[in-house]
């Protein structure tokens, strides 16, 4: 990914209640989130299955902070995960050279939220949403979401991105190009040659020197998710499928798994430096083939 | 993995001659394997399955070389991949410097054996198996086999851990236990705290001043393989497994990709150097699960 550095502000930037107010967000829309999925499980009438409901698992990281994951397995979602993390400390020396603002002072304060949702239907996309706010020395806002198709669906893919594009129009109308290359560069597997998915929108390292139009569009960026994805998810959880569709499904969930265990650099990073398991490895498909 | 840089030889050490023998004793072992594997597919009375048989796809390496794909998608041997490669070329300079007796002359030459099989029952463990010749301005043999049981099973373990101390105690009475911890040590899964199996041997840059005697100790692991893996598969091939027990396997399985895709150097350093994708990710297991 390309190395977009954040200017240098100086120390104590961020206040507590700008800290308070990030992380208040970042629950407050994964309530919303874990609501709306919860109401597509209701939706779907005729299921042998009952309705799938949330179930949350605290975690604490040694060093500081710690999470909550929100796992469902139903009968629209066959699993998705939503996690929200708070955590501060140090990073190690070795990791904070890289990091914007942290090669004098390695301390960090980071909350982000982190969803992956595996579809038991291969007409409905798989989808992938983060957003996250780091605190060094310096601050910055970062995330995204895309969107993986099990079958080419043109009309998903252009409401998706619509929406996508209406809502980083009305931040900056450089935002949409920019951040939309930026996912579909991140986004891909070369020893495949394939783009994970249709892509979507992937920025980091944002601060424009106004905190609050940044916090602002982030919080858009999670807004604009929770209307597009479930209306795409209804648009399609009642068609029958195939087991041809269900068996591509699975094949290119493997691709996934190759995208996360390869690529997926805050996945390696966390497995690496000894995170939380379960809540990194809770984006992997419930079931995946490689026949 | 420990660096254990064998001593360095005179350029052009390895006669054409002896590179051919070692080519053919690959290719050999190959088909002696394949035989071995398609009997046991014969062998399984009583399943409305047809028995299975390898197909062979060849392909060729920019820069030299190639190598033929052996994969069989059975009823015993749910899949199971043999690849054999000799290729022949001259390292990037970044790798070079890392490669023993590469430093100054980037040009090497390699053969190899690799196999990985999924089987069709939990009761059936997994296995994998890999033994190589790598010339540089020096030259070695790598290699060794490890088991995955799904259930573990004391008996088989024993079985297999005996065959090859036998066949090591041959050769050296310092290889078992080496070659042993060799094989604990890489085959660790340190996000999990696990191990992939109940382990085998696992040894490289052998050298000991006796081409010959390499050579033959690495002939040796190659039929040892071939003796004991054959026999743990028909004493549990008919057995009757459970829906639980499949779960528990394709779970497994789920690590056995967490290791390739994290850890194996092999894979890594295939995928990322543009090695052939369909013979690199043939040891994936036709189907796993993150429940």
């Amino acid at each position: 990914m390309r190395d977009r550095a954040p200017p240098q502000l100086p120390p104590g930037a961020s206040s507590e209640a700008e800290k308070k107010a990030v992380k208040e967000w970042f629950e407050n829309l994964r309530d919303q989130i874990c609501e709306a999925f919860e109401e597509l499980e209701d939706g779907l009438e005729g299921s042998m299955l009952p309705p799938g409901r949330f179930e949350r698992k605290a975690w604490e990281r040694e060093g500081g902070g710690g999470g909550v994951m929100s796992i469902m397995r139903g009968r629209v979602f066959e699993k998705v995960g939503v996690n929200i993390s708070t955590v501060h400390g140090s990073f190690s020396p070795d990791f904070a050279a890289g990091v914007p603002g942290a090669d004098q002072d390695a301390s960090f304060w980071a909350s982000g939220i982190s969803l992956v949702a595996h579809m038991c239907s291969p007409r409905v996309p798989a989808v992938h949403m983060n957003t996250r706010h780091i605190v060094t020395t310096t601050r910055w806002f970062g995330g995204g979401t895309d969107l993986t198709p099990m079958i080419f669906n043109r009309k998903d893919a252009a409401l998706f991105h619509a929406a996508l594009k209406e809502i980083c129009d009305e931040h900056d109308e450089d935002y949409y190009p920019r951040f939309r290359d930026w996912c579909d560069e991140y986004f891909y597997l070369p020893h495949r040659g394939e783009s994970r998915g249709i892509g979507g929108i992937f920025y980091d390292y944002l601060n424009t020197s106004d905190w609050q139009s940044d916090f602002a569009f982030t919080q858009d960026v999670g807004r604009t998710f929770l209307e597009i994805y479930p209306q795409l998810v209804d648009a399609h959880m009642r068609e029958r499928w195939s087991e041809d569709e269900r068996e591509q499904q699975l094949i290119k969930r493997g691709r996934y798994v190759e995208f996360n265990l390869l690529h997926d650099r805050g996945t390696q990073f966390g497995l690496k430096t000894g995170g939380n398991v379960e809540a990194i490895l809770m984006s992997m498909p419930p079931e995946a083939k490689w026949p």
